[in-house]
């Protein structure tokens, strides 16, 4: 087996990528040239673009299900493309290996070649490399958007509500408890509400909660600050709310006394790794968000609302946002929690 | 530092980042949002896409000259543009980083920056993850050709000549001899020569010389008799013609009498790592094409000719090129040098 028969093997001979998914498009030429053509883009669209590294002992172990890793590595860039509002349209595929493990493979690209035919992306190319010690896998996914209609981190507006898909806290819990549990294997991409709320311009603003709400919450507050030059932008978030998007795994500890219903608030403060859709509305949207939420039998909660501050960036000195807690009283979150997820960072203190 | 600010502070604070090079186009949303939102394409483009990993201890060594590493790892996936005709778009990159050093991080920001500049391609997303062992370095370029005029391996058609550009064999010289040789560091992805082939509709197809000479038009062989489905085509290559290019490295080394001169035309034939284009062009073309030379400053060397077999692709047994030596006797060249450089392959024996 060499580099070109891998990929040719396990992953150019799928149904996605025979079928070329995605909008009814195919791409022209698909794995086994210098460079994958794509079909032209549709009138209207425009490309949008990211990339996810998964490197072994960093984001998964060893002994990971591959089937489990091959679905993750293709999920959580398409959770990128759902926070833009895109359409799934086509990918690239690293693969850095020790070795050719058949079974392995085929796994992986089962899990891989699943989600991908589910969300009509077409794997047009990849590079598969020898490495010595640490395995990883990389994906490039793009998307289409229709032309400037893309949401973005940076368009909240003052009285903007917040919202959040599906539950959270359960990924917090389950790193500290559960290491293999269903939600951090298994991330499903909010990709119908992404492109619902880009569609009927529901949404002011998106981002995926990857690296914990808080800290993504901090990001669209921040963006959204900066682009508008003025004074900026304050999130009061209330865990009364917060506690209706509970996950599962949480209630079930809540209810079996393990942790109290405050702390379970706080994990679903910090999620991370969950990849469920933050966004933020006006008021007006409530009715099409309670709508579409029955369509896509996906619960939508409201965690909380935007607001102009009096002061600008420099001095709100990054607390930018207001958690309240069950009492109604606002509570002090950690620099820790509110960093989220991040390799390089140095380890923080808890303020004093 | 974390993974955001390392971003931004070397890369998309670049010029060709913020000036959006490339056709005149500029990406409307760059570095951090979950993903890039890329300009419409330009009337009558389509997207080529590739991607191309580089690991430390298989391509390059951690003490590898860092601005070197940063031109290479854009160069490569430049190359296989260059190799579709495409004219380069917009390019993301993964950084599997051990830690942050800053000197290095200056360095290879500097080298990738600089030949994404020149050629006119924005860096629009990336991703930077932590790494115990081996370093990483994953490039995805996309590039734009015009609609249907993308080159392939397939177009090869019976009375073709085929062409090199530059000069071929000091990489696989180098590789033994001098491992910091400037040609295996700096490679020049031949983007003009590719786009004036696609453009002016002279070759029938093309692909880039990373593997070696011997293996790459092994590729064109195979794709291009797969695709027409009937007699195999095979190819004929003179060493006589082939020393016409052998690299300045290899010259020197024969006129010191340090190797035969078909010792010479045996690396070229081996090659690997000089992303030089091959190329097929009707004989019609030349005159054209030695103006191109011209117009480009850029050896192209006519080195052999495509005919049709009386056989199918299964008799042919691979060995669909026949090469000449200096003598005009056709020679047997090993296995080893048609594979090219292949890391999952076992290793081969030569033939008895």
């Amino acid at each position: 087996m060499d580099e070109f028969g891998l990929i040719q093997t396990y992953f150019a001979g799928s149904r996605a990528a025979k079928e070329g998914h995605g909008l009814g498009h195919k791409q022209a030429i698909g794995i086994g040239d210098d460079a994958a053509v794509l079909a032209p883009l549709p009138q209207g669209q425009q490309l949008v673009v990211t990339t996810d590294s998964l490197v072994e002992n960093q984001h998964y172990f060893s002994d990971v299900n591959p089937e489990a890793l091959g679905h993750k590595a293709l999920a959580v860039s398409l959770s990128d493309l759902a926070a833009m509002g895109a359409r799934p349209w086509a990918f690239t595929l690293n693969l850095h290996l020790r070795s050719i493990r058949k079974p392995w493979l085929e796994a992986f690209s089962s899990g891989i070649n699943t989600l991908a035919l589910k969300h009509g992306i077409a794997l047009v190319g990849g590079d598969t490399v020898r490495v010595q010690a640490e395995e990883a896998v990389v994906v490039t996914a793009m998307g289409l958007v229709p032309l400037g209609q893309a949401l973005l981190r940076k368009g909240l507006e003052p009285g903007d509500e917040l919202w959040v898909s599906g539950s959270l806290g359960d990924g917090a819990w389950a790193l500290e408890h559960q290491p293999l549990a269903a939600k951090l294997l298994w991330p499903e991409p909010r990709l119908a509400l992404g492109q619902a709320l880009c569609e009927q311009q529901l949404a002011h603003a998106a981002i995926d909660v990857s690296d914990g709400l808080a800290s993504e919450l901090g990001h669209l507050l921040q963006q959204s600050s900066a682009h508008r030059q003025g004074l900026a932008l304050v999130a009061h978030v209330q865990f009364e709310s917060l506690r209706q998007c509970l996950g599962p795994e949480l209630q079930g500890a809540v209810s079996q006394g393990r942790l109290s219903l405050e702390q379970a608030c706080l994990c679903a403060a910090r999620s991370g790794d969950e990849y469920e859709l933050l966004f933020a509305a006006p008021v007006s949207a409530r009715p099409s968000l309670r709508a579409l939420s029955e369509q896509l039998d996906l619960r939508l909660t409201s965690i909380g609302r935007v607001e102009q501050s009096q002061m600008d960036q420099t001095q709100l000195n990054k607390q930018q946002v207001h958690w309240y807690g069950l009492d109604g009283k606002e509570l002090l979150l950690s620099q820790e929690v509110l960093a989220g997820f991040n390799h390089f960072q140095e380890p923080q203190r808890e303020k004093a």
